[in-house]
């Protein structure tokens, strides 16, 4: 049996207003943030809001623009006439995060500042499957440098990395990216690579960054939901009450190798009938008898806009295979939503009609909305803009990282 | 985006002394029940291991005496030469919780002490499907009333009671079952049958509590685990770090229909190759050539064990059916471990090497080794228990529930 844990102060006695003010601090930030940028919010509209007192605000308020976090204009945009106080606003200058990402067939470097607005962006084509590891991400790191010299520029200041991958990043070892199967990678550690220690970034799947950053900016309110994204692979991620749920070690999401067809095609796994070979990317490119050359999702919603026989009738295929994994999901979890991402999002018009139609006739002792199921806006921006979100939402609810002024 | 909650102690000031005070009963009576009955700590070996005061332990263990939560016998039981101090026991008279249970076949209703001890144990054969909710309830609040009578004889007394039920409890309306669709109800509201406004029980699904008590009682280390069992349907739930996962409304863990066959048998639920058309008792039981009568899983047991070829091969076949709909949920949950609960506890003689089978070739993007899926010991046993242990894991993790001196 699990005996609760004992209730001691690991910090002593005054450590506990220092974690109120934490606390406090990030609640004002992130009550700022929660904002449209025009709400135009003061010291006093804080104070209403988060039922803190005013002169408790003020104090806050300071500290987060002593920090670089905040800013405070002279006149309210706002509009509305009458009304007093300055405007308070989260930064659009000073901290940022910078996100990396490795994928099978591109790099990616983004900078992201703490409103979340992406302000650098950069995405070159490579082909990295088989390719020695310490190469590509050599090459991810030259891509990074030249983001935060841009960012720089700017007055962006990245206190943060995140290096999106198409791989498994156990939780218990974090740095290490177990296995990355469409890369060819096995026990990659991005640090033994790196060419300067002091920009290593931190490893993450990217099918978790692709749902955080729909969590965060998607602009939907599920709180639960599993979000399905296909670059090479297939990659799903489970937000459970706004958390990214790992599982026991770290490999929840691995939705490309549920069988939805349990004596079908052999897939490169070992097992038979997995999604990935009707859903997969090399899938889909074969049934619709297309050669991956140049941007392969581009040429299939190319072809299947066109009215291309065999290209949507592959793409239906996909989507029947999808809507059945993700029938299993919806009985298993129970999300309030399901979001298509990465490519998926691109091919939502011709996948979604035949996804829906798996859900509607498998998901039934239970309400199953068909727009509970929805296509990310985010699209294949999703995995590296949430790479560089993780830094600033870190930022947002711990402002004391922040060097104090 | 989510905005963090106002830090303020909602009870004002001195409350939070209380809340503490409140914390530390918790830890203390915890530590004492998550020891061995026969460890008997003295009051210094509890304040050695919760790392709280002697001082705070002893006024802590004499208000848990007062409230009836722990006995302090005069020597210590563990037999160790020269060992000082009383010995300090989770009581064993006082305290404790009523589980109920409406299956599809049978009533049951149980007493467990404060130790998580059955004291009372009764279980009835009766056909529920179809009957109108209210005579159900009726008796199954006839048998509640009796073993709370022997309870009360033994020195306990039931501090709450919870209701087994095999169907879905919304969690946004606690105290309604939504739908029971194998006793045929929609809609029913226990306390709207139950003659006692006094000993209304909450209503839960079986599944749940089936896994709760797996997790409390099952002897195993897995924090993050997925439990399936059976009776008339299949109802697996998800313990993920120790606490039950209920999903955005409480419809997570809905195994049974998912689809392992797409194209397959129709299934009640409107679909197709459901789980439950596989390895659901009524597809077992026509797979094997017998009609349900008396205990249809003690009927499968004894044809299996006298090696009856069509008993054999429809549980190997409800073997497959699990292991593929498991390699589904361990995909994308990524749990510690499995565990077969239920009826299928006591027949995993027959359905183990199937399950495992299907798990190893399908599992295979991660380690998965083969004992991370295992019987339950509890077996049918484990709904009902989980119900009355409801109520003695809250007082425990509360100890102020109960009266004081």
């Amino acid at each position: 049996m699990a005996v609760g844990a004992v209730s001691r102060n690991p910090e002593g006695g005054p450590a506990s207003q220092q974690a109120m003010r934490r606390q406090n601090l990030a609640v004002v930030l992130g009550t700022i943030a929660g904002q449209s940028p025009l709400s135009g919010l003061s010291r006093a509209d804080v104070a209403g809001l988060t039922g803190l007192t005013r002169a408790a605000v003020s104090s806050l308020v300071d500290e987060l623009i002593g920090r670089g976090a905040l800013t405070e204009a002279e006149t309210a945009p706002s509009g509305r006439v009458g009304r007093p106080g300055r405007a308070l606003a989260v930064s659009d200058s000073g901290p940022a995060g910078l996100g990396l990402e490795v994928g099978v067939t591109h790099l990616g470097a983004c900078v992201v500042d703490l409103r979340g607005e992406a302000r650098v962006w950069r995405r070159v084509e490579r082909a990295n499957a088989g390719r020695p590891a310490g190469e590509v991400l050599a090459e991810v790191a030259a891509l990074g440098a030249e983001a935060q010299a841009e960012a720089d520029g700017l007055g962006l200041r990245v206190e943060g990395r995140v290096l999106a991958v198409p791989g498994v990043v156990p939780s218990a070892q974090p740095g290490l990216v177990e296995h990355a199967p469409n890369l060819g990678w096995h026990a990659v550690r991005p640090a033994d690579h790196w060419p300067d220690p002091e920009t290593v970034p931190e490893p993450e799947n990217e099918a978790n960054l692709g749902a955080l950053a729909e969590y965060w900016q998607g602009g939907h309110g599920a709180e639960t939901f599993v979000h399905v994204s296909a670059e090479a692979g297939i990659g799903a991620a489970l937000i459970v009450d706004g958390q990214l749920f790992r599982g026991a070690r770290g490999f929840a999401g691995e939705l490309g190798h549920i069988p939805v067809h349990p004596d079908g095609l052999p897939c490169s796994c070992g097992s038979r009938g997995c999604l990935e070979q009707y859903a997969g990317e090399a899938a889909v490119l074969r049934e619709a008898g297309l050669v991956g050359e140049g941007d392969p999702v581009a040429l299939l919603a190319g072809r299947a806009g066109a009215g291309d026989r065999a290209a949507l009738r592959a793409l239906e295929r996909a989507g029947r295979a999808l809507g059945l994994a993700l029938a299993s999901a919806v009985n298993l979890v129970d999300p309030d939503g399901l979001v298509l991402g990465g490519a998926y999002a691109e091919l939502a018009d011709w996948l979604l009609p035949a996804v829906r139609a798996e859900l509607a006739a498998r998901v039934t002792v239970r309400p199953w909305p068909s727009e509970a199921l929805r296509p990310s806006l985010l699209g294949r921006r999703g995995a590296l803009l949430g790479a560089a979100l993780v830094t600033t939402r870190q930022l947002i609810a711990d402002p004391t990282r922040l060097p104090a002024a």
